[in-house]
């Protein structure tokens, strides 16, 4: 079936208060109208087309990608309106499917069975059943079960009031009727708009039969009109991944405390603690343990590691039964090798460390190689930075970098040499070999103490 | 119209199981009877009277304050007893409000409609539709809908427990009765107390009109006994802040988990991601994005400033476009100029940092002024305290502190100035020189590793 | 009445999808089977008897005790034949009380009543009230409410699918007929499995009396079967634990967001700020105040101190009045004396800091003594590991030590002696001396920045 996804995000969205278009606001890190397309896409269609009008740009810039056709809808003249404009692009559809910028949570699931429902000789009407359908368009049936039309709130009988079935906006138009519905509605309405709601009555009244198809639940078809809402949208998403992740096998200790923001992938008998976030790319490996309020955006947690809590990791990879935190924070280009230890303070950047190489306390290791089963001391610095350029660090395998080191780059310590503590290397250590640069102590004898000034 | 409230806050609240006198338990940081304080001043009465008894001295010290009148109710000996206390110090007053020192989540809205309603000829009575009126006063009424008596929930009949208004004890009394109203109580009853709520049967059969307002929820006329009912409040407290700020247009990603404790001042388009605690007078101008897990105290962010996870600043002005955290710590006297940037385990104190400049990793910088686009390195430390008396750093404007440097104040770093890495710093380096105060370095060959003791 | 325990725990639990045996998945950080076996050793029972199966080895190994007797279920018939597998080891016992591995939630007073209730001569039998008792076996009971029969889910009537009484599968058996009744069985059933639900239509028809016993919520008998039910019970216990503190008199800012998991002792009016977790034993006097996002592990925290946000405390004991963090990191072997303060970013180990030292920024203190009233400046290292062994390093009462100083130990600071900012200290330091190793500065004129390379 050639299919068409015309997906609406012309909208303002006044009630979001808000320089950003509405679709652009973000559910999980990923701007509403992404979800939608992400959901498109998955149906595998001819194209997608978006309708886009209030910060047209600003839309089409965040979300350019080849699959899209981008559509201008210069006037926001009602749903009807909107996908009229796209339709002189779509040749050819079989089935032209119509999806909200700003309803984000769809399950691909519910598109398909719309899509299979309604096939290429039926309108496809996506409706739902509500705990309180009050302000919804309320879907009227015959004794046969039949669609027979959509009455809105404010047209509604007592009784059909009582209906608690309603309309989600979301179609399957049959390419063969579309241009024609379309251009039939009427404006003649208190908000002078053309609605797409109104091709239901098209249909039933040229006997094309309306099919009908039922998200899992209602949150899947909420939209987003403010602030609270989104929050609302926010909140359900992430219910849904935390009840993925469980599925799959992983420990949450508090589901309603897990945020994630992107693409996660677990494997076996992964614990979470509370109140940790995700974003990006992130995989986690087998038995993994990632301890409380931890942040993870673009990384890889290998087999048997440990994660501990206030941990602040991006852009890193942390091979298998490393031992990574509490507050440690690797930054992008950071990789562990096995069983490497990176402990409280300690900062990271573009950064191999070897196996079984330990950084415990308070140091800042960046563009530099750390060699496997090195220590390197509290308070260690890796003077990478001269104002202009960046240089790098190489520490050897097995080597020992006593406390409050400065290592000055470009400079290398050889395997197995140490530095003394308090030191300032700004030149090699050849392997093997003691490298020192501290002043001498001496001690004044009944030294007289400042005086309290002022 | 000539208002005086009465505020009753002389309970022990035994079962807080607490040494401090009930109404001082805080809600959103603030004792619950400053939170009733505070909703009486909006109404802008002539005085504050506060009912004390346990713990008056402690209450009075902490909350003194020149509108509020204090007064000592000795025994005590019931409401209507508490609210007599008080009535010998106001004179003329046309309308009493009483009010709880354990309700501390009313609107001002809620009494003002109170107030007005009652006027000065009748009785007011702040009445509330409870999902579950055990072991509140129901309130009868006739079938005009007018208050004929409030029955106690051991003297209702089967039809009156069915009654779901209850009584708040919030009340607006006439000046013209009250004193009349108040002698007349009697203690005839189990507990030997003068009831306030007696005075609606004294009004009705005096035929005084009694005039009645509701709170929008049930929420606002809670009060607290005990923990548990301390910490529904407080979530119910933060249930609103989340609710007024989403609906001015900050984005929460999760409503549940923002705490607010003062006054918060928000532009347009901010987010502000989980677990965050905002305390005293804060403002977060336009576009600004709070990270996961800070925490702000009496702080200002500056328009398109960015506020990593973990970081916690007190005190401090940030300026626009500023970059700050993860895991910043600034505390009281930091201001920081426009795109300066203030990295991971860095603490500021006192410091003007200039526009543009930045400190990047874990570094100490206090009483300190730092000039536009200088960059410290890691590691460096104002040492700004000879055990009595503190010294203050100026580092010129482009200035270059090395790694692991040591800045023995007072000392100036001239603009454009560099440290070099390691250093320790005890005189000022002169605009466009290097300082550098280093030993240099040895190596020693066949380093001989120390062995196991023991 | 001598008393048997049989807790069955043998089941693989695939739906956990885990490598773990089910039993083992922690509440709390305690598995599953650990809270059963509590529950049970507070009946002091003559003995438990723990049938285990998948996994047996292991569940053994991490929860043996003396007073267990592990018994193998080498193939998995059924709750009636793993009963069967422990009674020829249990000798002359009057009751026989089942439990279940995998439900450890349940409450020791329920338990109590229900083994009461039973006696010596009657079959205890533990129901549960259901909101929706979907899939359970239905009490089912005659006119007098005497216990007929329990009827499953697919052989109930429509009638009995009305009751919301259902069993929860803990049982007290009267030893007298214990054996008769379990060897009397039949695996005639779907599942070819001995259901020890089958006992009580053998007492029934035996005229052995029935005697019911209920658990005071159904949260009390829920089971794990898979990770989300495993994250309903973590949160079902959690909110116990909050319940019982703010009983005790701890404010707890919100409930919903503390997690307990081991035994905490609390003394009065402390207030427990958000998101913090408390591990094994934890020892909070009065009037402590613990900030947001702590984590305490095994810790004293004296009376009056404050524990500040993000502070990771494990195996410390925090004398009256201190001042811990924000940002401290107090490993094992660390105690403060009153009024002791450690600061940001600062990683303690195996120290004893004197009363009113301070440690306020930036600096590891391990394997160290400091003396009463020391200052020990920002940046401050022990380096107290020489790669092989630890050192220790004392500084005495009164002491100065400047910031960025490296203290390489093992080395003595005396009392009231200083050292000097950014100073490396090999060697002792008589009491009252000044310490200082560090290189002279010296400026060099006109410096010529680096310039961009490549």
């Amino acid at each position: 079936m050639n299919l068409h996804v015309v997906i609406l995000a012309a909208g303002q969205g006044t009630r979001m208060r808000s320089a950003l278009p509405k679709v652009l606001h973000p559910v999980a890190g990923k701007p509403m109208l992404g979800h939608a397309i992400d959901c498109a896409r998955a149906l595998a269609p001819q194209k997608i087309h978006v309708v886009i009008g209030h910060g047209a740009e600003l839309v089409r810039e965040r979300l350019d990608a080849e699959d899209i056709n981008w559509v201008l809808q210069a006037e926001q003249l009602g749903t009807g309106h909107a996908v009229a404009q796209a339709l002189p692009q779509i040749e050819a559809a079989e089935q032209i499917l119509v999806l909200y910028g700003d309803v984000p949570l769809l399950r691909v699931e519910t598109l398909q069975a719309l899509s299979i429902q309604a096939g290429t000789e039926a309108l496809g009407l996506l409706t739902v059943q509500m705990a309180d359908p009050t302000g919804y368009g309320r879907i009227v049936r015959n004794a046969a079960g039949q669609v027979q039309a959509i009455v809105e709130q404010k047209d509604a009988s007592a009784e059909q009031l009582q209906i608690s079935e309603g309309n989600t906006g979301i179609m399957a138009l049959p390419g063969r009727y579309a241009a024609e519905w379309l251009t039939s509605l009427s404006n003649d309405n208190a908000q002078g708009e053309y609605y797409l709601t109104d091709v239901v009555a098209l249909a039933v009244s040229q006997q094309v039969p309306v099919q009908v198809a039922q998200p899992q639940d209602e949150d899947e078809v909420m939209g987003a009109n403010n602030r609270q809402q989104l929050a609302v949208l926010e909140r359900v998403y992430q219910r849904r991944q935390a009840e993925r992740l469980m599925v799959q096998g992983v420990t949450l200790l508090d589901p309603a405390r897990l945020d994630v923001r992107g693409d996660i992938q677990v494997g076996r008998d992964i614990l979470i603690d509370i109140n940790v976030v995700l974003e990006g790319r992130v995989v986690i490996e087998d038995n993994v343990e990632i301890g409380p309020n931890c942040v993870l955006k673009d990384c890889v947690i290998g087999a048997g590691s440990v994660i501990k809590a206030f941990s602040h990791l991006e852009g890193a990879e942390v091979g298998p039964l490393c031992d990574v935190g509490p507050y440690a924070r690797l930054r992008p280009g950071t990789r562990l090798a096995a069983k490497a230890k990176i402990g409280n303070f300690v900062e990271t950047k573009k950064a191999e460390i070897g196996a079984g190489a330990k950084i415990n306390h308070l140091s800042y290791v960046g563009d530099a190689e750390v060699g496997a089963g090195a220590n390197i001391g509290a308070g260690t610095i890796t003077c990478n930075y001269d104002g202009v350029n960046k240089f790098k660090t190489r520490i050897g395998e097995g080597a020992f970098i006593g406390s409050n080191t400065a290592l000055v780059a470009p400079v290398s310590i050889g395997d197995g040499a140490t530095t003394g503590a308090g030191s300032t290397i700004t030149q090699d250590v050849p392997a093997g070999d003691l490298g020192v640069g501290r002043a001498k102590q001496r001690n004044i004898g009944g030294w007289k103490r400042p005086q309290k000034q002022g």
